[in-house]
C-alpha cells in the first residue's frame, strides 16, 4: 500500500536511495526484495539518464510491518546491490534532520527560514546560525537560537573555518544551509560535507557567477533574472543544482529594484531547495542533481 | 534496462496503464509479472491519491525478448488484475495512433498542430479535418489532408454528427481533438469516444466556461488569463482537465490583446496535452487525471 | 527632471491620480500646468480604456522648485479638472500612511508583511493588528505591535465591527489589509474604507470564490492554483483585482500540498498589491484597476 | 484623445522615438509642442534611467488633424530636440515595414513566422527569405514568398554575403529576422544594419553563448532552460536583448527533450520581439533596450 503521506506509521518510513549502470530487472529485483521482508511500499520513483546509461532509484517503505532493522537492511540488501554495482543509503524519516545556517548581512532568507520553522513546516531542527558578522544576532535570538559570530579575514579563515566545524561536529548537524552567507568556504569545509551544504546564489547560474550578480544583470539588459540553489563544491558556485526560479524584469527596474524583487525569488528557490533535502529526494551524480517528485 | 527514448526496439513497446484500490504489494507482483517473463521495464510510476486510497500505475515495458504478445499478456496478467481489482489496458507505441480534428473558424491551433505533425515532432497520423464551415479548407488541403464540412444547425445537429461519426469510424479514428471547433458535441457523440476526445478551452477553468472567455476576463479585470485542455463530456466544459497554462495581462491589454496573446496559450496547452494523451500517460480517475512524467 | 527614486527630493514628491472621459490635449494641459509652476515631472503614465473611452493618468512631481503646496495646488487646478470633467487627488510620498491588519489563525501573510516592515522595505507603518482570535497574538507582539481581538458571532457582529471602526479612526489608519481573516466584513465597514481594504484570496478568482478554495480546485483536478488579492466591496470575492499569479500542482498534489505551496503564492501577491497601494499606482475603475508600472 | 488602437485614423500615425540627458521640462516642452500643432497624443511613455540620467520617450500622434507632415515636423522639431541635445526619429504606423528572414534547417521558427504573417498577425510585408541550405525551400515557397540559396564556405562569406545585402537592398528591406540562421555575420553585414537585424538564440543570454546551447544546459545540470532575442551586433550573442522567456525542465529531460521544449519557446520569444520592433516600442542605449508598453 502506497501513501503520500510518509510519517503516518508508528515508526515513520525508510527512504531508499540508489543508483547503478542501468540493467535489466533491478526495480523487480528492489521490490520483490522489499515485499519478501513484508514491506509496504509507499512511494517509488525511477529515473534512467538515457545518456550515460545510469539508474537512479527512490523507494519509501513503511517501516509498519517491514521485517528489517536498519542494520539488517544492510546485511539482507547486499546481495542485490552487489550484484548490480549499486550505490545506495537508506535513511528514516522519523528522525528529524538537524540543520545548520550561516549568514552575513541579508536577512531575508534567514527571516524564510525561521519563520517557516516556526510554523512547523519543515521537519527540522535547527540548533544553530552562525555569522562571520554581528548583525544578524537579535534577528536569530528572537527566535530562541543560539548564534555565533566567527569573524573572517584572510589571515583567520583556516582556523576560524576549523572551529566552525568543531562546532557543527560537537552539535551534530547534518546539513549547512548558507542564506545569503557572503563568505567562500575553504575546500576543507567543503570536503567535510559533501552534498550537505546548500547555497543560494542570486542569479540563474551559471550566467552570472561570482560576486554582485544584479548588478552584471543590470549592465547586461536581461529580461529575467533568476536565483539558484545548488550543493557547495571546491568549485564557487559551480556545484549541482538543485533549484531555480526566475523573475520578470524590465528597463523600468534598477539595480536596487532587481535586488528587492530578487529577494523574494532567492527566498522561495532556497525554500523549495531545503524541503527537497529534507525529504531524500534528491540525488547527486556527475555535478548534476536527480530531485525526484 | 530503462531509456527515456521508448521506441528504441525493434519492436517498439508495451504501455500497461493500471489502477485499482491500493493494498501491499502491488507494484511488487507487478513488476515480478514483467520479470519473470524477461521482460524490460523501460520505465515505472506510480501514484496513490491519498484521499480516496486509489492507486495508479504507468510501466512501459521493452518487446524486444519480451515473452508475451498482445493477447498472451491479457491472459497470464489475468490473476494479477484479478487479485488486485485492477482495471488496465496495454497500448503499443509502435502503433501510430489515428488522430482527426475538427475546427470552425480560427485556424491557430489547427496550424500549429499540422506543422508540428509535418515536423515529424508527434508519432501520429491524421487521416482527416472536419469543420461546420468552409473557412478552414485551404489550410488544410494545403498540407494534403482531406478536409470535411458537415453544416450544423439545430435541426440538423443529430443527423450531421451521425454522419461524423460515421466518418470517423470508416477512417479507424483512435481520437479526436477539439481546435477551436465552436459546437457543442451531442451526447451521443461524445459517449462514442470516451476520454478520446481532447478539447482546448479559452480560460482558465473552471472561471469562465462557456462562450467568450476573454471578453468575460476582460469585464471581470483578471490580471492572468489561461488556457485548459480537458476530455470532453457530456457536461460542457466540466471534463476531466489534461493540461492548464497562463498568460499575464494588465489595464493594457484591450479584449483584442486578449485574444491574441491567449492564441498563443491556447496552442501550447492543447500541444502539450495532445502529446500527452499520444505517450499514453492519461488516466482518468473521478473526473480527473493523473498525467504521468 | 525625472527619476525613478521618488523619494529623493528633500520634501518628498506629489502623485497626481487623475481619471476622465478621454480627449484631446489632457497631457499637453496637464503637463504645461506642471511646467508653468515650476514643476519637475519624476514619472508619468498614462492608460485609455479604448472600449470605454476613458483617461487614466499618473504624475509624480517632485516637490523640490514646485511653486504649489497642496492646497493651492487644488485651487490652481480647478480649472483644468473643470474642463476635462476630470476626478483626481494628490498625494504627498513624504507621508507614511498608516496600515492596520486583519488576521484569524493563518500566520504566513501576516508573517510577511511583518518581516517586510520590519526589513524597511515599504514606507508604511502598522499602528495595531485585529483579530477575532487570539491565536496570533504572541506573532504580532513579537514585533512590538499592538494586538486587539474582537470575537465575533452573527449576535456581535455589528457591535464589534463598529468598535473595530472607532479603533481604526483612533488610530488614523489609511487602509487596512485582510492577512487571511476570515470573517465577512458587513456593509458599513465596507463603505467606511473604499477600495482601502485589501483582501488576498486564495484562489485564482473568479474560480473558486468562498471557502475551501484549496479543496474546491483539488475537487475539480485543475492544474495550476492562485492567489488574488482585490479591494473589498461589498460582494464577496467581487472586488477590482489588484494582482494575482499561480504555480503549477500535479496529481502529486494532495489538497494539503496545494495548502502548503499556496501559501507562498498568497504571501507574494499580497506583498505586490499593498505595494501598489503604498505608491499611489492603483486606480479604480467599473470595478477594474488600472496598476501603473 | 488617445486609443489603443493605433492604426485608427485614415492616415496611421507617428512615432516619435526621444531620448536625450534628463532635465526638466522635456515632457512638457514635447506634448505642449504636439498640441500647438493640433495633434492628438494617442499613446505616451516616458522612462528615465536613474544610473545615467538619460531619457527615453514614445509618443504617438494620430495623424488626423496633426497640421504637420513627416518633413515639415523635422523643421519644426528641431528647436526642441536641439534644446535637449535630444537623438529622435519619427516613423509612419501607415507604412508597412519589409521584414526578410534568414534561416539553415531548423523550420519552427520559420514556420511560426509565416503563419502569423498569413493570418494578418502583423503589419509587415516578407518579400523574401534567404538560406545557406536549399532544406527549407518548399516550406517557404508554398506560403508564396521568393526563397533564395547562398551557400556559404570560409572562402566564399564575403562575396556572398555582399549579394546578399545587394538583395535586400533592391527589395528595400527595411529589417532581418534571423529565425535559427546557423552563420555568424560579417561585421560588414552586421555594420549595414545596426539594430535591424534580430536573432534568436537559443539559450537564455549570457548563459550558453555560443554552439549547442541546449548540449551546454544539460551538461550544466540547469532546472530551467531559457531563449533570447536580441539586435545583432558585432560582437557573437552579445547585443542589445529584446526579449527573453524560460521554460521548467527536470532531470527527466534528455538533451533531445530540451530541444523539443525548447522550440515552443524560442517561437513566442521571437515572435514577441518582431512585434515589439514592428510597432516602434525599441529604444537602444548603451547595448540595453527600453522596450515600451
Amino acid at each position: 500500500m502506497s501513501d503520500e503521506k510518509p510519517q503516518i506509521g508508528r515508526l515513520g518510513s525508510f527512504v531508499l536511495l540508489a543508483s547503478c549502470p542501468d540493467r535489466k530487472g533491478i526495480v523487480a529485483a528492489v521490490t520483490e526484495f522489499i515485499c519478501r521482508h513484508e514491506g509496504n511500499i509507499l512511494d517509488l520513483e525511477q529515473h534512467v539518464a538515457s545518456d550515460d546509461a545510469m539508474f537512479f532509484m527512490r523507494v519509501e517503505i513503511d517501516r509498519s510491518g517491514f521485517r528489517l532493522g536498519e542494520e539488517e537492511f544492510a546485511t539482507a540488501f547486499q546481495p542485490i546491490a552487489g550484484r548490480f554495482a549499486m550505490q545506495w543509503e537508506l535513511r528514516r524519516t522519523d528522525r528529524r534532520p538537524r540543520m545548520a545556517i550561516a549568514v552575513t548581512r541579508e536577512p531575508h532568507c534567514l527571516y524564510d527560514i525561521l519563520v517557516r520553522h516556526q510554523s512547523g513546516e519543515w521537519a527540522v531542527d535547527i540548533p544553530l546560525v552562525f555569522s562571520n558578522r554581528e548583525d544578524l544576532r537579535a534577528t536569530v535570538e528572537r527566535f530562541g537560537i543560539p548564534f555565533h559570530v566567527f569573524p573572517i579575514t584572510p589571515d583567520t579563515r583556516e582556523a576560524q573555518e576549523a572551529r566552525e566545524l568543531k562546532l557543527l561536529a560537537e552539535e551534530r548537524v547534518d546539513f549547512l544551509v548558507l542564506a545569503r552567507y557572503m563568505q567562500i568556504l575553504g575546500p576543507a569545509f567543503v570536503h567535510a560535507y559533501p552534498n550537505r551544504i546548500l547555497n543560494i546564489h542570486h542569479s540563474f547560474l551559471p550566467a552570472f557567477a561570482g560576486a554582485r550578480p544584479y548588478h552584471a544583470a543590470f549592465e547586461r539588459g536581461v529580461k529575467i533574472i533568476g536565483a539558484t540553489s545548488h550543493y557547495v563544491t571546491a568549485e564557487l558556485d559551480r556545484g549541482p543544482i538543485i533549484e531555480q526560479d526566475v523573475i520578470r524584469v524590465s528597463h523600468r527596474d534598477s539595480v536596487e529594484e532587481m535586488i528587492r524583487k530578487g529577494r523574494d525569488n532567492e527566498k522561495v528557490v532556497l525554500a523549495r531547495a531545503i524541503r527537497a533535502h529534507l525529504e531524500h529526494r534528491i540525488l547527486v551524480y556527475q555535478n548534476r542533481t536527480v530531485v525526484f517528485g
